[in-house]
């Protein structure tokens, strides 16, 4: 079996997987605030998780983590990550000074998509994930191995430009995929357009909810609210054509979209086929497969413990 | 030995090409209308050549075409290429008909790519070549492999969007890299700026050189021409642009600029460098060396040559 765990910079979620990446049971604890306890509870929990389910530490072959940040994953270390305030941390050493066995680290956004690969079944050619969040990230699978670049900083499919010299990103350059098509984008693009809209039904949803999210234009537009409905559609169109974009260049046999977004399924979905239509270089041969991912958010821990699998064998 | 078969819309040129990839012998000729006559051309052309080194055919292993359009590589199909007239043809099956020998066919510009890389060691952990042509095309190769997709219609990095709802591109999509970094481009770039600014240099340039063209902007611009300059600089921001994308998504070890363009050297290869500094994404792990790539006119007949091998073995 495989340790899978989640560490984000809110909580930390933990698995105890089959082969097969199938979830046998976990625990989550809010994530602290200091690095050296982070890595220790990382581990201490572990052990509390394999218990839990009956097993004893011997049933578990490795471990696997999705760390946020620059992930050197050849000799474990974190490398820099601002939000778990990490700078060149050994976390392998580290966590095998309490729990001493294989550890596999990797980027949380490349765990997640490789956990949703797993999912779809691993007898597709070539995968990619995209997850529609905070960010845009998600991470590229072909023949079974994540693409890492030869500096494992590579798979930022958020961050090539959409709009040059558009908005600023969080990366610094401007007019990022990210920077349009994030739920952060898609909030700011809903604001924009209750400002030049004070007839809007979406004011009153807001009033009503507390606050604009990811679903304030995607409510209010299926409820027939013209300002909504251009909100939505315009959002849905940078997502779009940031997908054409990835699949022009990967041709991918399968992309995936997850994120809180990807909960609106068809209504999402639909028109991103639609563009795709029309818009996609490969006019003679099969076509990418488009579907909403599955795992939502056990797709980190699944992920890393199915690489931990990968690297370490069954 | 390999053949290595460059096929152009313009112009067949064939090498003899030793296990290095050395081209050791070649000719060229112009294309033929006729699809048929042209891939009888090609095979008696190849043993032309094999001869003319003092060579015979049983010296050589295999026979790898570089093929504009999208191809079927594993059943040596030409899907579809517009510019030699070309749907759903045999070419492999047709090929053997006249000279029997094992042959690979790939994406001409895939097969360049692959070219530079062979010539760039092949000891990186992966390359990326991007040509700035009449278009912008190029290749992927991570782990000594060429990125083709799971419908061998991947690598088209000309064609993700770099200004959403910009200029029309060539595929039918809008704003698209290729439509501000290909010397088209370039061109329509620079006859814009001399529309509005009868002053600049460049319209005598152009009476004494006939027609705008790729140096134009470039061969002003270091006579101090201001109009020029300001062409030339943000040409070269749009690429440098498009380049960091690349690298965002990929982080390849090596990238390489070819295409007529990138005879500028420095003048072109500096400011990138520039902009990717404080553009690249990745902030704490080693950079991904940019350089000019280095065969020019022989990158199609090495990389089909080497593709050949590397499919058929020595």
């Amino acid at each position: 079996m495989y340790i899978g765990i989640d560490l984000g910079g809110t909580n930390i979620a933990i698995g105890l997987c089959d082969v097969n990446g199938k979830i046998v049971c976990s625990k989550s604890i809010p994530t602290p605030k200091d690095p050296a306890e982070i890595i220790k509870s990382m581990a201490l929990l572990s052990g509390e998780v394999v218990e839990s389910g009956g097993y004893k530490i011997s049933d578990v072959k490795a471990v696997g983590i999705g760390c946020p940040g620059t992930i050197n994953t050849s000799n474990g270390t974190v490398v820099y990550a601002n939000n778990i305030a990490m700078d060149h941390v050994p976390m392998t050493d580290i966590f095998r000074t309490y729990l001493d066995l294989p550890v596999n680290i990797e980027n949380d956004a490349n765990a997640a998509a490789f956990g949703e690969y797993v999912t779809c079944g691993e007898n597709v050619d070539s995968f990619i994930f995209i997850t529609l969040g905070t960010g845009v990230g998600g991470g590229v699978i072909t023949d079974g191995k994540l693409l890492r670049g030869f500096n494992y900083a590579g798979g930022e499919i958020g961050h090539f430009t959409l709009i040059y010299n558009g908005e600023p990103c969080t990366c610094g350059q401007r007019g990022c995929f990210e920077s349009y098509a994030s739920v952060t984008a898609l909030i700011r693009q809903t604001k924009e357009a209750m400002k030049e809209h004070p007839e809007s039904m979406m004011h009153e949803w807001v009033r009503e909810h507390g606050s604009v999210n990811g679903r304030t234009s995607f409510s209010c537009a299926a409820l027939g609210d013209k300002t909504a409905i251009a909100v939505r559609d315009q959002y849905i169109e940078y997502v779009a054509a940031g997908i054409c974009s990835t699949i022009n260049i990967f041709q991918p046999q399968v992309l995936a979209i997850g994120g809180g977004i990807s909960r609106e399924g068809s209504v999402l979905l639909d028109p991103i086929k639609e563009y795709l239509k029309k818009n996609d270089y490969n006019k003679f041969m099969p076509k990418t497969e488009l579907k909403i991912a599955t795992l939502f958010g056990d797709a980190g821990i699944v992920g890393a413990a199915m690489l931990a699998k990968q690297r370490f064998g069954e």
